[in-house]
């Protein structure tokens, strides 16, 4: 990892850039794969995953035998281990259910505010080596808690048609039934259009390559709504002279092995630091099955020495990381410094991996500087608040005038009426 | 308005249909204005003000004494209005803000969520005859509560380089402070990339015309948010036998008056509705100030005798209009039937007037269907919900096992070492 010694906050700047990303030429490409899909339908996903993933598919809907055949190939300790997790994740997200109240604003004016679930949303979970089945856990647990009616759940066959186990074993436990063998940019084509066999949804989650991001981004203009813009994932620690070296080393390793562009940042007051979790990094990279990855993605990575813990949350929040370790024995004392993050890890004993995986906060976070405007998902996200107001001749007594004065100062004189006209209404009584 | 008779459900789908909006060609032209406003900033700005609002201008910042003089201007009884608004809208937005428990998911496991206020955002007021002070309130205001650091207003100037005063006097009231005299997508520009007088924002809110829309599709792209799409506005009226009448005339012409492309829609189970309200239509168009726009939006509009006032809900469901008004004296039975609206105005009293002005519900709110994954303008679309964990050695203790499990199923090994490390690190002990 390259040190830098900060001093002057003119050379902050430079800390919160992000290598740049591609500029992203796909658009032609999935513009096509897109149109395909609108016209071809569940045809053309079956060629797609032919094309793509190299499967024979005779239908892309998840049979209940395979779901049941799937049951069995998980091993206990790991069942186990998804139920822990699917406990915390949910007590977590159900605690962000308000009943709201109504609120009297003026004599005889209600207003109030309900949370309905979006009926119809889809999940789109990658395929790849490593099954992401705690991103079934992330977006199917809120899905269910928000009771969103319709959920659909896409994810890419290997070449043997069939979808990893460990994938259809949790998303059954949560009890999404509509599972698909699509993936890439036709399976968020398929969500957003409608096919025969997959309904349209009205909200898409889930991560993918860039080609599933692209196609999110296009599929946005039609009146779908995104979870959120993507971008590489990255881990951004703030060590005190109270932090544990080896503890912090393996927190950069777990976020520079996700991936070549992954980012891993190190801000600290004390230099000693530095040199400690470098020692630590090298020692704990001898031992890393995924050395390779994570030596690539370690060239991105830089640790700077900074004037003051202040510096280093002033600079974290310019930054605005997706993960925000802080690894310190006193780590409460800086919380209110905290502007711009998606979640933070509070303290030596919390790790990335526990909000990852089990610890009940969401793990799909806003990366590449969105935790300026976005939050990760939660069961907002799988909500509308639908706004109510109920006038009683009080109410309308109360506020009508007002709104006749400003309706008529914006020059909408039938606005005006609605109001006049009510009013009226009493003085026959 | 066209009435049409309901009766099977597969004609519902027609009714839901919005007309079809005009293909935005401006793509080529807005980009050009945003590139060009990056290039040269401030100067582009007071060149755009010369060429689309006939304004010369030799500063585009709105100065102190300008606001001093706009404040003479405002007649008192608009003053008092706007702040009976206000004080309405404030105490239902205040309401939306809470405090969240901190979630003790699993033994040492500490989960919350923490609202924190975007810290840059910028507020669009369009222009035009009519000067939108109600929607400086609705911007304004969740802004301020969400204690937004930096908050930007940009409006158009009138050709002798004034803002409308009322706009100048709401803006002040509520303590907004940067007030731009920039409209169009020259505007949208300058919040997202800055100038040398505009410091650039995370969050675009507020309405506009094509230009505008199609600036804040573009500025997403590079990482902006903004508050939601935009179409335009609507209204769907269900009325049942206890409707009154004339009320229900009274709100499609207020809605209707919002501009040619306003969208009406009236539903109802009892046929002798339609013709009291369409006598009624007439009665009140012949002294409405707004005829010409009311007459041409009323051709887009239509009604719709259902075979029960269950048919009518479903089929609002599926429209999910912006704004749906419950004509009724016993609306309260019907509340649990929606799912798709922005605002919801209950019984014969509530009218959309309440809402767009004074009732305390925010006016800025989801069209063209968007209702079914969008929620209107409230406090949340000024903060963002930062998480956060916190584990005790009893924590890593209870769930450290099951992440193991899980990361190593991922085939995340360094995720499972850091848990795995700090699992060793008490038996050293």
């Amino acid at each position: 990892m390259k040190t830098t010694q900060l001093q002057k906050a003119s050379s902050w700047e430079e800390v919160c850039k992000r290598p740049s990303l591609p500029i992203n030429e796909l658009n032609e490409k999935v513009n096509q794969i897109i149109e395909e899909v609108k016209l071809n339908k569940d045809r053309s996903l079956i060629s797609y995953a032919k094309l793509f993933d190299k499967a024979d598919l005779k239908s892309i809907a998840v049979t209940k035998e395979e779901i049941e055949l799937a049951i069995l190939k998980v091993p206990t300790q790991l069942m186990n281990a998804i139920d822990l997790a699917r406990k915390n994740i949910t007590s977590f997200h159900e605690s962000q259910r308000y009943e709201e109240k109504i609120i009297e604003t003026a004599p005889g004016v209600f207003c109030w505010r309900k949370s309905v679930g979006i009926e119809s949303v889809g999940l789109y979970i990658p395929g790849g080596t490593a099954p992401l089945f705690s991103t079934v856990l992330m977006l199917g647990i809120p899905a269910i808690l928000a009771e969103c009616k319709n959920i659909i759940l896409c994810t890419p066959p290997n070449k043997n048609g069939e979808i990893n186990p460990v994938i259809l074993y949790t998303a059954n436990l949560l009890g999404i039934k509509n599972i698909y063998k699509v993936g890439g940019a036709q399976a968020i084509a398929a969500m957003a259009y409608g096919t025969e066999t997959i309904k349209p949804v009205s909200k898409i989650f889930g991560p993918g390559n860039q080609y599933v991001t692209k196609a999110k981004e296009i599929v946005l203009k039609d009146g779908l709504a995104i979870d959120m813009p993507a971008g590489p994932s990255e881990v951004l620690v703030i060590a005190d002279s109270s932090c544990v070296p080896s503890f912090v080393a393996a927190d950069l390793l777990s976020q520079a092995e996700h991936g070549y562009d992954s980012q891993v940042v190190l801000l600290t007051n004390d230099s000693t630091i530095v040199d400690k979790v470098n020692n630590e990094i090298k020692l704990q990279l001898e031992s890393a099955p995924r050395r390779d990855v994570i030596l690539k993605s370690l060239m991105n990575s830089k640790s700077y020495v900074c004037e003051s813990i202040e510096d280093c949350f002033l600079i974290s929040n310019k930054y605005a990381p997706e993960h925000l370790i802080i690894a310190s024995k006193t780590p409460d004392n800086y919380l209110s410094l905290i502007v711009n993050a998606g979640s933070v890890f509070v303290g030596n004993l919390s790790c990335e991996s526990a909000g990852d995986y089990a610890s009940g906060t969401n793990h799909t976070l806003p990366t590449n500087g969105y935790a300026k405007n976005y939050s990760g998902v939660s069961l907002d996200s799988f909500v509308r608040k639908i706004t109510f107001q109920k006038l009683n001749q009080t109410g309308i007594e109360s506020i009508g005038p007002a709104i006749e004065v400003m309706a008529e100062a914006e020059q909408l004189f039938a606005h005006k009426n609605a109001v006049s006209i009510r009013l009226k209404s009493f003085e026959n009584v």
